[in-house]
């Protein structure tokens, strides 16, 4: 691929550009883009435009760019996560009918934690996960599902990581860190009151697939209160269902 | 951006190669994605690594490759279809609670219909939408309620085709989709029996925006028997719900 002056590839130019992008925000002025993606405003301009062209961003009436939905389209339609979403959907409406609040379900990326799918109830709980969003994996019950049955040195770099504070409950220190994951592979759920928001209880599951490896987290967030462990057992029986899917 | 000698630039060349993959084949060899994008297989192989790197494509376990976990992430948490699908998600919930089989959400993507998204009870009727996947507008009742509420020139240029048939009810003349849309513009719904599968009746109805604007057609799929009808007002009162929660 031809290289500019600097080394770098037109196409990694582009991805920084699309790495502009973000949940909070999703659309911006191309200054912004070229700020972000550290290129040259005549640069940015000109791959911005390109990159309009081909679909993969598109310009809203202010001019502001953002992405596109050729871009959504081709990312969407062959999806990695296609195959675990469709097994997963039918469990997670059930599981949303029934606990209500927020239905969701996490895989690993890296040493973060995305959430695939999330189906919400208009008057449920506060919950920060958002569909394509990260959090660290000590924060929430998902996450601590996904290390307790993820690779040891998943563990190991998190445990020399700070673990940073959300809330008086969240765990930050590796001793309580590695009680809880031992905590959560002998009672086979993970259950954090108050640890990503005082007011919320999430519960997670591990989902496993036919060969038994753990491959995504199911949770639900509920209010904090005595009653937020009574959804374990239908976690547990959506995972199963979404595991049989997987088969 | 460089060119090469043939004039086109790597990034055009690598945004044919994204668009290799489809809803049917989201796993292609090297091989086949050098034929589908229409580049020599050395030129693919080096743009398919780089992409690779960036993440935007992954490699399987047998050296296939697919759209990559991070284009999925990019094209996700600022998808231009995210505000629309959130306000929209509840009450798709809702309905499909209510009236079971598929409740779907779609728009126009230039003269077809776009699906954002689809739940599906695990027994429902045929249905053959996906997830961003395309159908043409003629076919189904999500296509008709679009074209009846869209621009003239979409109605013109749809008409101006062959339209193609799918079922014995399939509307292939333009005579009969001109009275449909005048009937769908009548009523407020379009309701098309068999027209996809024989035992399938599709129902749509659009959803407007603050300012009016139709902007998506909320739409069930049941079976092809006399009680369809009655999915209609649960359905106009969805897509009232999702217009006051776009203002």
């Amino acid at each position: 691929m031809p290289r500019t002056a600097t080394g770098e590839s037109s196409l990694a130019r582009a991805v920084r550009i699309l790495e502009s992008f973000t949940l909070d925000e999703p659309e911006l002025t191309v200054s912004e883009v070229a700020r972000r993606a550290g290129l040259p405003l005549a640069t940015a301009s000109r791959i911005v435009g390109q990159l309009v062209e081909y679909g993969l961003l598109g310009r809203g009436p202010g001019r502001e760019v953002r992405v596109g939905f050729r871009m959504w389209e081709l990312a969407s339609r062959a999806a990695p996560t296609r195959s675990l979403r469709n097994a997963a959907m039918p469990y997670l409406e059930d599981l949303h009918a029934v606990v209500g609040h927020h239905a969701q379900l996490a895989v690993l990326q890296g040493d973060e934690v995305v959430f695939l799918e999330r189906l919400s109830a208009r008057d449920a709980v506060v919950n920060y996960s958002e569909i394509a969003g990260r959090l660290p994996p000590h924060i929430s019950s998902s996450g601590v599902v996904l290390m307790a049955y993820g690779p040891a040195e998943l563990q190991e770099r998190v445990l020399a990581r700070p673990l940073e504070s959300w809330t008086a409950e969240t765990i930050t220190t590796p001793d309580r860190l590695r009680a809880t994951l031992d905590q959560v592979r002998r009672r086979g759920y993970a259950l954090l009151a108050g640890h990503v928001h005082r007011d919320a209880t999430g519960i997670a599951v591990p989902v496993r697939n036919g060969l038994g490896e753990v491959v995504a987290a199911l949770s639900v967030i509920v209010p904090n209160d005595a009653r937020a462990v009574s959804a374990v057992p239908a976690l547990l029986a959506a995972a199963r269902g979404i595991g049989r899917s997987l088969r």
